[in-house]
């Protein structure tokens, strides 16, 4: 199917929302013949889109494919920039692989590389990140802030939030932050988030943010050393999560945090990060590459650098550490 | 000629320096018979060196090609791990690019890449840089230093010094620094220093410093826009500057002055930056991305960010701009 007929059919239906469409209202709207029209319903059904037809009324789709489609998540998509822009694999070696090459192509802000499956995901630290198919949300942000060097890491946050946000409205629960890039529910890990750059000493060239969600895994689809420390929104929730849905609800909170970020700065994001964080307050041990440092979390400075108080009152700066609460 | 053997023969000519080596003595040495010894020899002419040979003496080296290699460069190099690890290309896109592909692939720290020419060589902010072949000094060293992002300009300021350095103990002349990264001599642009970053939001993986020195080019082959504001070691000295020579002598520098930071910080550096910098203490316009400021440059901070005090006496911190003094 021509993808510029694709798209404004999938939008017709979206503007319809639960309304039926006739076959001559959608030829009218897309600009095409009443055959054409059910040439390419019957082409979304074949790819696991599922439409009610009803006589009369005419058309609705019910039930969008398990497998994701750049369609599908453009389907009520209501962003200005997040988003717009979807690059969908099915199956990749690693998304930030793919969002870095686009990055270096001046592809627009806001394009998002997604797939239903990645082969080698990585988390911080180059550590695996498992990342199954049809399961769970693996994606790529690319953004390009004029912000200093020395910023970047307060995007790990801006994202945790927009993610917690997003969890909130989908399925009603109220996840927790652990710094710097962890969300949790009930202690254990939900996302990760891997936030990359590529960038001249003075001047940012690309963000590119990694988001690994993960949405649908039973418990037993974990690796056993995950099971105690992973969880999916399926087992928090007790059914199943729409992905396209819930990438939706990220772009949405993103594109407002970023929005507002970028015209008020970090500090009306440092709050609302700090009404979800958990570790501050508490006591903790954070293990950077060359020590471990023991004390109470004070907080997180302006440019999102955790702040640690020890035994003997001096106050650590931590960029970069494991936190173990 | 294989590498390894080229390699032997290199080091004992390098080892011998105006004293000359007999064939047997080079068999000894290299481990191999005396007409292997002069297969290589011829192999070595063939490519440019010049051999003097001298009956009842030996042999020694009087010339290198004009043409770079890593084994003329690798000839007399003093340093422990930087530029131990050469890629020579004759000519290449952009010594940056090959030197990122080779980051991401883990290559050892000090790695460095050198053309004899970049068809698009580039400068900061993705501009044109002049890289013709066979006159200048093209080349990309790559570094993993365990230093947070917001120190990364650092290392443009520590490039600045070591070149600054190397062209003193090379020349005889002394060069200027224009923040953040150009070299000058009399007023025009010897070299350039572009830092890029491979990096996590909290952990940088590797640091890529492409440096640009023009060097045998006469004022004729500077495009004409270029003429007045850029000049080379050749036309400053009145004689031909031997290129390996200089870049021997910039690892030399350079790891010195990257040692002493990795010891004792960034403080060294500073002062040794603001002995050979023009700029501080100066009425000057900052052009940045959103803003012209102009003031008087006060010097820079810590964290390599250049301070300037306004007319109205508020100081500006500027991590990226051009400068007009």
């Amino acid at each position: 199917m021509q993808s510029e007929l694709r798209k404004q059919l999938l939008d017709a239906f979206t503007n319809a929302g639960e309304s039926y469409l006739s076959g001559q209202r959608l030829a009218e709207l897309v600009g095409c013949s009443r055959t054409a029209v059910w040439k390419h319903i019957e082409e979304l059904r074949k790819e696991g889109f599922e439409l009610e037809a009803v006589r009369k009324k005419g058309y609705r789709i019910v039930k969008t494919p398990e497998k994701l489609t750049a369609d599908e998540i453009m389907l009520g998509l209501t962003t200005c920039f997040i988003g717009k822009n979807i690059h969908y694999e099915e199956s990749v070696e690693s998304t930030q692989k793919i969002a870095h090459q686009l990055a270096a192509k001046n592809v627009p802000e806001g394009t998002v590389v997604i797939a239903d499956e990645q082969r080698s995901g990585r988390g911080r630290m180059n550590r695996n990140w498992h990342s199954p198919k049809y399961t769970g949300i693996w994606m790529s942000l690319i953004l390009r802030p004029n912000i200093p060097l020395s910023k970047a890491p307060q995007l790990t946050l801006l994202t945790a939030v927009a993610i917690v946000q997003a969890i909130e409205e989908i399925t009603g629960i109220t996840a927790e932050i652990k710094w710097p890039n962890d969300v949790l529910i009930q202690g254990r890990k939900i996302t990760g988030i891997l936030t990359e750059l590529q960038a001249e000493a003075d001047r940012i060239h690309s963000i590119i943010i990694g988001i690994g969600i993960n949405v649908n895994q039973k418990k037993e689809d974990f690796p056993r050393e995950l099971q105690e420390k992973a969880s999916s929104l399926l087992i928090e929730k007790g059914t199943p999560v729409s992905r396209a849905e819930m990438i939706r609800s990220i772009f949405k909170h993103f594109e407002k945090l970023y929005l507002l970020y970028l015209d008020k700065g970090f500090f009306p994001i440092k709050l609302l990060w700090e009404s979800y964080a958990i570790s501050i307050g508490k006591i903790l041990k954070a293990r950077t590459l060359t020590e471990v440092i023991e004390g109470k979390a004070l907080g997180i400075t302006e440019e999102g650098v955790l702040k640690i108080e020890d035994a003997s009152g001096t106050i650590h700066h931590v960029y970069s550490a494991d936190i173990e609460l």
